[in-house]
């Protein structure tokens, strides 16, 4: 069984979850009903040899571990609040890179606005046990609306729609985005700010193109439609390649107003598509006459 | 450099850390300051080979996950309110193991009243890659008043209490509760419902005794006096050993009445000690006329 299922078995037995869980498990962050107020939280982790090398440096590995929770905030359109983290140490993985790491994880924190509030740091009892960094992180609404922005939501006639360039994680000449991307923290904020209720649905790129505009097309009477030609591509990224490639971490959204074409910070929106009924696929891309369901482009399932 | 040491030096940076955050990175949890309420983080991890055997099996390992963070929020007189976990686990681990693992993290969490609601599952790229269970835990004060307890506040003249019995992670018959103890969360409640104000300072005793009451005397102007016959031992274990084990899980705190002698769940309290003056050492062991320094008896810089 793959991650999701095995999440997903579990999670229904949750049948029992306190009517305070607002959105239960399953989207970017759960969110949770305080008395006069919403949180929303998330956790991830990134495991050396899977999510980064064992030579790469620890201040790019805490940075990692940070901007992948708040590309989830940013897929929500809230405002990170504060942070925790877990850090297994290799044996002999010495103070100055030990230092580098917590340090890089406190300041990236920092500089989002969600302050690295407590943790725990251990060493491997093996030696060779792999470097593994796990991050929760809060967040709360960041309009007065105190609205936040589901997965869920879309509508048949939506324009659907990305930001900055698809495939930056795969570059050809190895400098790939992966390590370095800019979560779309303020952009998401700017786009609710923008659009209010006509934005209806939102998720980061993590997984894929495909794989991940499935999820926003999880209502069984609708599909997204893309339209390869305007996907907006990093130079000599295939198309293909760009829907299956993960890690882009770009919001992609659905909405019943244009956005603006380029936000605050300079970063493009670009509509890439449709939400359209479903006919067969939850999603196409759509190349002249020809159709391609792409919805298991991506990791897990990928093609 | 040890744990607290890194971490020190890391949080000392954290100067600048925003006036929501009232109880900053030191304490069992960090208290939070939301519009109308507080809320309460931590965030701890097992990992195998470190708390756990390979063999120890996955319910128990998820358990033991939970719990020591319950352990904190017990510390801190507080309720528990939800969970989220991060997994990474050994290369061929398989569904069924992996399943245990996160049904007992689900079923720990439900049975404590703070949902898991939601986390991360990976696999480790190399097959021996120890499995790593990061949880956070968010709580809420239990008591209308709003309050919660930190490990500083103890004043000279306060008694010491502890709850249950000390060192029996140890037990000589291979039987030690580290995988099983039951977190002091409802006692924990109790004792500030039955002392209200006069509950001064707590700890949970993960460390060992004597590093743990260290914290509880973090004034140097304070300390705090064993009285080494009132120790509530378990049977066959000396005291030097019950002082320096870890894992009791098991509450330290310091008051100026008396608690109950007996907890609604048949918990005993028993008084161990004083809060002093300081004159040498932050915690000592009185055994007659013999006075131990034992502030160190414990984890990490044990004797």
């Amino acid at each position: 069984m793959r991650e999701f299922e095995l999440l997903e078995q579990v999670f229904r037995h949750n049948g029992r979850l306190p009517s305070f869980v607002e959105l239960p498990p399953g989207d970017d962050m759960a969110v949770l009903r305080m008395p006069d107020s919403r949180l929303l939280v998330a956790a991830d982790q990134v495991i050396e040899g899977r999510h980064f090398r064992a030579e790469t440096r620890p201040g790019l590995v805490a940075r990692k571990a940070v901007t992948r929770n708040l590309s989830d905030v940013a897929a929500m359109a809230a405002r990170p609040w504060a942070t925790l983290a877990t850090v297994a140490l290799p044996g002999g993985y010495g103070d100055a890179r030990s230092i580098e790491l917590i340090e890089g994880l406190r300041s990236s924190a920092e500089v989002f606005g969600c302050p690295l509030v407590g943790g725990d740091l251990a060493v491997h009892a093996h030696g060779d046990g792999p470097l593994t960094v796990g991050v929760a992180i809060l967040a709360v609404p960041a309009t007065r609306s105190g609205r936040v922005v589901a997965r869920k939501g879309s509508r048949i006639g939506d324009g659907v729609y990305v930001t900055g360039t698809l495939g930056g994680s795969l570059r050809p000449d190895g400098g790939g985005t992966h390590l370095t991307f800019e979560p779309r923290v303020p952009e998401a904020i700017e786009l609710l700010e923008a659009l209010g209720d006509s934005l209806h649905a939102m998720i980061d790129l993590s997984d894929g193109l495909g794989r991940d505009a499935a999820h926003l097309a999880g209502d069984p009477a609708l599909a997204i439609e893309f339209d390869v030609g305007s996907l907006p591509l990093t130079a000599g990224i295939a198309w293909r390649a760009a829907i299956a490639g993960g890690e882009d971490y770009e919001l992609l959204f659905t909405a019943s107003r244009a956005p603006p074409t380029v936000l605050s910070g300079g970063t493009r929106v670009t509509r890439v598509g449709t939400v359209c009924e479903r006919r067969d696929a939850a999603v196409v891309a759509r190349e002249g006459a020809g159709r391609t369901d792409v919805s298991r482009f991506g990791w897990e399932h990928g093609p």
